[in-house]
């Protein structure tokens, strides 16, 4: 019934004559009189906000594609929907080109989760994929990505995971009926990936993607984005390109996998108006799955106490001793090693030196590379990146 | 309420001491006065149709995992239940690990689909997976299979593709909007599929993977299930063991890809539970995505008419002039050939000779096989196995 955007004007491909004009978004939700409001303004505060509370307010369903705002502000908004037996909908917010939400409000409702993953930035996904097939630079690759449209003018949002953060946020609240903390979410982007540590990743039978990982390990919730080496035998690093994928884990269901495009008009237009298609059918289901109310808060596993197996690769110079110093140093933190890899080099030229770690507690692993970058051998600052096992 | 099974005294594992406890299964869907009915007994006719009309004959909204059933009796039996505004649940129908039936009627509902691809049948997928890791035969495997429960001790339904037919059939339907017509589906199992052709498959760049398969093609339904030769690339040639896969094609949502167990107790149970939450939370659709009355038949493609690219194998004495005679057979039929593969051997002996035939009409190509299995130096019957192209 009504339209309110930042451009009027702007050529949209459609007609908007028989429908009310609104400068203002806010005005519309509240004096537009419709059942349902779309919200596709995006930020977790502001005008969208305002509005989303507005439409609520005027017992105008709402639909939204905006994982920041849930991912912030979901529990109060979902409260505010349900006191009022109105849809908040936001199946476009995490992968619009596949059903995930719904599959975990719905589909897979009889499942208690163990854990959910997902490659859920299509930017990061695209960059690293180009990155491992043309063995270009970080910088080199997402500059031809802004040329191409596939990353913001400003990509922080996406390259420093804060995008995946919003929704690994949401996918895990819903999985674990847990209040939505996106505060609780460490995050790491891929702006410190390399070519070389993408060749080594290939070499060693992995490829690095950035991903969203939320499992429960002894009743509390560790939740995080960052990159993984991913092994070439688990499905989703077969995920390339700006698609999306997510993984989760049942307990009767064992893995059920999900892969499509992660954004794009298509693939959000079609999340939308599914989700308005359950607003039509009379189909509300409480925005989170279960009701806000009875979601409990899970004690948060703080990242000193994640466990992981690790790769980690500086560059030393190719003097004897070096490999004894960095092993000794390890053992002292009680990390230990499973393979080691040095290229063969002219002695005393720089090469990299690649671990890979058993399973261990990435605080010693951590404590034990800030010792090891002060060893006069080592030349830069050791790169560690997680390796994903059969315990995520 | 209530329990009907053949056997009454077998541990299952839970007390049915509260339950009332009923002979015949179509007893009980008249006179338990349950408010849902969950058929597991299997079958197209017999017991479990008759047991599923009598429940929504009494106001008994149905659940059933019963592929054979929907496939056969879908359209009718979803008619019944729309009229009397029940619901005909049956996600656990077809891959009962991912929620497809859903996604198809819910969470996809605003895309006009273009093709549904899918592995279906987990024993076939576990047979041609441990064909191509061990190079064993397929009777071994077969029995292997037997042995170890993946595989029925009458393995027709699954290993000559009746089982993927019945999914593929339902799919179809609900994908395309046209009744169910399971006879439509023509049908090739895995029995001639050779542990030869899984390594030459390798050797090109394929997995051999049984698809059900069903695309329009100007307007016309064409469905199938058979061998396939999956380009390494494609994601769906990544899904190994028991594990099934979907993968759909929408206008707005692009490729959306679905991957979980097929069966099992779990994931049965999983589907099952999730079809009965949604008739507890009142959330009743139509059972076949739309109303079987707003269907409309499309017209079907039959055989004769399908094209593809082929993968044809058959075995040669290596005499001067078997590739100019078979070259020649091809052309004189219109196939052009895109490459031959003749491993190199001692003259005269006998060899397999291996030929990807462009795009072409496969009635041109069946004709061309029975006329080049005339050739004397022809030893056995040509193998013919569809190439999975951009254009499925």
């Amino acid at each position: 019934v009504a339209v309110s955007a930042r451009n009027r004007g702007k050529d949209r491909g459609v007609s908007l004559d028989n429908f009310a004009w609104f400068d203002s978004a806010e005005t519309m939700a509240r004096e537009a009189g419709a059942d349902a409001f779309v919200e596709l303004i995006g930020g977790s505060d502001g005008i969208a906000k305002a509005a989303c509370e507005q439409a609520l307010d005027h017992k105008c369903h709402v639909v939204t594609a905006n994982k920041a705002l849930i991912a912030v502000h979901g529990a109060a908004l979902a409260a505010q929907a349900e006191a009022a037996k109105l849809a908040l909908n936001f199946e476009a917010a995490v992968a619009g080109g596949i059903p995930i939400i719904k599959a975990l409000k719905e589909g897979l409702a009889a499942n208690t989760f163990k854990s959910v993953t997902g490659i859920l930035n299509g930017t990061c996904n695209y960059i690293l994929t180009t990155m491992r097939e043309t063995g270009r630079d970080f910088q080199d690759v997402l500059d031809e990505a802004q040329k191409l449209g596939y990353a913001e003018a400003d990509p922080t949002f996406d390259i420093d995971g804060i995008d995946a953060a919003h929704k690994l946020a949401i996918l895990a609240s819903m999985a674990f009926g847990t209040p939505i903390d996106f505060d609780a979410v460490p995050v790491e982007g891929i702006r410190h990936v390399s070519a070389l540590d993408i060749s080594l990743a290939e070499t060693l039978g992995y490829k690095i993607k950035l991903l969203g990982h939320a499992r429960l390990v002894d009743g509390a919730v560790e939740a995080r984005v960052q990159p993984y080496m991913v092994p070439l035998n688990v499905p989703i690093s077969n995920v390339e390109g700006v698609y999306n994928a997510v993984t989760v884990e049942g307990d009767f269901v064992g893995r059920s996998s999900y892969e499509g495009r992660g954004a794009g008009e298509g693939p959000t237009a079609s999340a939308v108006v599914a989700d308005l298609i359950d607003i039509a059918a009379g189909r509300i289901t409480p925005p989170l799955g279960m009701p806000v109310a009875q979601m409990a808060a899970k004690p948060l596993q703080p990242v000193d106490g994640h466990t992981g197996a690790y790769y980690t690769r500086c560059t030393v110079q190719d003097c004897p001793g070096v490999l004894a110093d960095v092993a000794a140093i390890l053992r002292d933190h009680g990390v230990s090693i499973e393979a080691v890899r040095q290229e063969n080099s002219v002695e005393n030229a720089d090469v990299p030196l690649v671990l890979i770690l058993h399973e261990t507690q990435e605080k010693n692993v951590r404590a034990a590379l800030t010792d090891i970058e002060k060893l006069p051998a080592v030349k830069d600052t050791p790169r560690l990146i997680r390796i994903m096992t059969a315990a995520d």
